[in-house]
């Protein structure tokens, strides 16, 4: 399989996490956000909306989104399983999953804090309006949580791998986890796992040299 | 089973599509996002986000998330099939609803407009911001869409929901179908089958007087 991924994107950073709790072998293809390779007609004929992550899998198909791409994996290779069997058990794993999915992340990347620069946010207003609306998600999502292990139960699964590529971002955002005790417990597991790790933005190839 | 929902909420109205076209029952319960009921402790106990839809299983399970919600539907109500059974081919379905429902209505929802008025964006600019993110996203669904019939194939599944869903929010800012010929037609199909239409917002108790 083939990853189009730049190392501080979110949704790469799901798929990544995906893709190491599976065991997963891959090759990662960097697409430069900031250099605007994603808008180079080499990269719109992978993926027309411009966007990372893609994923060109065994058979050579091209999927995008990395919900739509997780959920593949999750079908196609289902050990270790990131869902729970139960239709409403699932519900409760995505419904977190699609909060930070779609109420946190789609309002701080790139190409939307980019617009409200174009629009006359200066910095600290693009700041402000970043840590609003992680902090109303995360504020949200505490609640949904259960009270030990991951997010839910005693293995990892699709809500982790969402929370925790949102913290790296939330992080960056200089927000702080100390009101947010059950998230601060997950950050605290994944921190502890090796496949995790390999995963971080900071372990990526195309990641500047610290 | 009961839904949350709001006649004018993109994410309520893709529910009751989804709702719709399994030929599912349920009782709506109608939370008036401009009076701020979504706000009030009586709601913020069914879903501590503060949003629609909101599904009440019968179960009495509470769900949230518009995707969540639908793929639970899907499971338990397995037919008609709002997804293909192949795991490429539910992955070209899911990443356009994926498409539509992170990079697009997330960023003209209430709650994102309202934060932009109290960041100093008046109406006309508001309308821009929304034009340009419905565009930009219309326009990468447009190429990623079949030549024929519904999104994908004869039966309409769970990208039409997500896409006809988002019409609706388009029409209402103004935008113009015809450079968009495949999304058009699907819209044409929509507009001919009474299920779409007991969903559409004007049909809705909570809808005003026409």
């Amino acid at each position: 399989m083939e990853l189009f991924t730049y190392y501080r994107s979110t949704s790469s950073y799901r798929v990544r996490l995906a893709l190491a709790l599976k065991g997963l072998d891959y090759r990662a293809v960097p697409v430069n956000l900031l250099s605007g390779e994603q808008h180079l007609p080499a990269y719109l004929a992978v993926n027309p909306q411009g966007r990372v992550p893609a994923l060109r899998t065994e058979n050579g198909q091209v999927l995008v989104q990395s919900a739509a791409i997780i959920e593949y994996l999750e079908q196609v290779y289902p050990e270790p399983a990131l869902l729970p069997a139960d239709a409403a058990a699932r519900a409760r794993v995505r419904g977190v999953a699609a909060l930070i999915g779609c109420d946190v992340h789609p309002l701080h990347n790139v190409s939307v804090l980019n617009r409200l620069r174009a629009c006359g946010f200066d910095e600290p207003a693009v700041y402000q309006w970043v840590q609003h609306w992680i902090g109303h998600g995360l504020q949200a999502v505490e609640q949904l949580l259960d009270d030990q292990g991951w997010c839910f139960g005693a293995t990892p699964g699709l809500a982790d791998v969402y929370l925790v590529a949102q913290l790296y971002a939330a992080q960056r955002f200089g927000l702080e986890l100390s009101g947010y005790p059950r998230i601060a417990r997950v950050a605290a597991l994944a921190a502890q796992h090796p496949q995790w790790q390999a995963a971080h933005p900071a372990r990526q190839a195309d990641a500047p040299a610290q």
